[in-house]
């Protein structure tokens, strides 16, 4: 049985679309459980409209709900200790669930994941992994948004986490890693991504294999599984990719209606034009993960429909079924007592 | 009459590309001149096959050719003075040509640029000014990989030389300019860009409408005329959208090829599928633009084919054509008479 807690007010709809989203992941993964935290008057009429969910699912009723457009510090203000969201990240630390999804807004969520569950041991800050559509399949790409900035050794631990994730998401044994750069050489600055990949090829992690620098549209041949990048320069490359993307389909849109015989093909196509839809379908892959905290919390796009929300949900259920949390733990463990800093000079910090 | 040097050996393929791309851009821009810089025994025979490029072509020996993987300090020691391309940049030095252009190494090109060109006065850094195909048109996109990171005044100064360009080809009164950001608030970071964003705002500089920050989708959105970044970013931004046109373009071709139905309807809508191909084509849109040097410089892609390099060549034509150079340098003098901050610290070192 796997439990997960739900921020039922989250995203653009709420209580309307998350608890039918529900209810699709409680149809395909039958040994999943919710613990579902909102406003009574929002939850309860649609909760009562959806029996089977209803029957395996707990809910308690929260006063506050963190609204899309709070700041993460208001959010933390008024919400902590008693918002949906904050209950459904409180869920995960007291036990009461295994991870926790919410469609709410990024920043408080983060904010208050950090402030809830801290992060692990050894990690600093936490990172934002997105699964990111590929040709070859899917790869991970983090951290796309959660801190601004990394240092070498922040990369390291992005590349550690990323790697157990596509390690028990993706079953490869040893998933291969790539630090992402630009192409041009002798470039002044990003000394870091530099130091990172020097200290990834010094450690040879039995965990991952260290592939060396790649570029933006290595991304999308699935050039590695793992992309490690800071924040700014992360998000930045997947608003881009999502925008390129929904770019194209206007352009297919337009082109397949401007005549008869453009219209007629298309209608014969059908059946590719759809499996080319579901290909794009970025519903599929939603669900940013929070890497590196104390417990699994799934971030859903905001403007989630139902089987958005569902695809998130169930990515926090895999997330849990296989073992990440425990697999990135004993890496992390194994890395940080082999390394010789951990025995000189940082060995204080870090009992 | 717009005089055009280049460097023939420059790009993967060499006069071979480069010179049949001259003879396109000679057959739709009648008052185009050229002065090509190469090897005699690579660039003679093709052109001694093109009699109607010879006729308006000035050709110049050169020993040294610069390689696609030299470093730029390589570059710079082995090639100075000498090789085909820095005689190409030194052309628009000497007042020989207005504007310059090769497909050769970028590191290699922007090193010689700033050598022999450099910078134009209180512009500290140049930066790459992408053409980004938008769903609304065409948007300029800088810094897309001179350098990495870029102070707050670099921003801004970025801001101005794009707002220029935009200007100049898009023939926009007051392009609307944008800061690459990200879109959660009170993260860490890049104070950069909230800082330029504060001097853009004050400024209120004639030559632009200044739009505030935008995300990585808006740039494909066409939400303002020109996006600035730092290169680190940019270049990300830009490698990624093209992977993922790629990408789709991939999936699109598999998705047409697996039924008969399919294949049949990809040939009714064959012309919709020409059309969408065009909007797709990388090569229309070719051509870095290295802003805030004194003089144009044009980076082909090395991998351009014939259409691909005339589309870098029209650039730098049109570059020069509407006068985008004494419009910078005038918004540039308009901004730095009234900047409260050169009236004060720094008018020292700007006299």
């Amino acid at each position: 049985m796997i439990r997960i807690s739900i921020d039922a007010m989250g995203g653009d709809h709420g209580p309307e679309v998350t608890l039918p989203g529900l209810l699709r992941v409680a149809e395909r993964r039958p040994d999943a459980r919710f613990v579902l935290f909102g406003r009574e008057d929002a939850v309860r009429p649609v909760l009562d409209r959806l029996p089977d969910l209803k029957a395996i699912s707990d809910f308690t009723h929260c006063d506050v709900a963190v609204r899309m457009d709070d700041k993460p510090s208001q959010a933390l203000r008024q919400g902590r200790w008693k918002s949906s969201m904050w209950k459904a990240i409180e869920a995960v630390k007291t036990g009461e669930a295994d991870a926790c999804i919410s469609a709410g807004n990024t920043g408080a969520l983060m904010a208050m994941s950090k402030f809830c569950l801290r992060t692990m041991a050894d990690i600093e800050r936490p990172a934002i992994a997105a699964i990111w559509p590929t040709i070859r399949g899917e790869s991970i790409v983090l951290d796309v948004g959660a801190t601004i900035g990394a240092d070498a050794q922040q990369l390291v631990d992005f590349a550690i986490l990323g790697a157990a994730m596509a390690n028990a998401l993706f079953d490869v044994e040893r998933p291969t890693v790539g630090l992402l750069n630009v192409g041009v050489e002798e470039i002044k600055g990003q000394e870091e991504v530099k130091e990172a990949g020097r200290m990834l090829r010094e450690a040879a992690l039995d965990s991952m294999h260290y592939h060396g620098f790649v570029e933006g549209d290595d991304i999308g041949k699935g050039t590695v599984d793992v992309v490690v990048t800071e924040g700014f320069a992360g998000n930045i490359a997947l608003k881009s990719a999502e925008g390129t993307a929904r770019q194209i389909a206007e352009y297919l849109r337009e082109a397949m209606n401007q005549t008869f015989l453009a219209r007629l093909g298309y209608l014969l196509a059908h059946g590719a034009f759809q499996r080319l839809r579901e290909k794009m379908d970025v519903r599929k892959i939603n669900g940013g993960v929070f890497l590196g905290l104390r417990g699994i919390v799934v971030k859903s796009h905001g403007g989630a429909d139902e089987e958005g929300f569902a695809a998130a949900v169930e990515l926090g259920y895999e997330m849990v079924k296989s073992g990440v949390f425990d697999r990135t733990r004993a890496t992390l463990d194994l890395y940080h007592a082999r390394k010789p800093a951990a025995l000189a000079g940082s060995a204080v910090s870090h009992t």
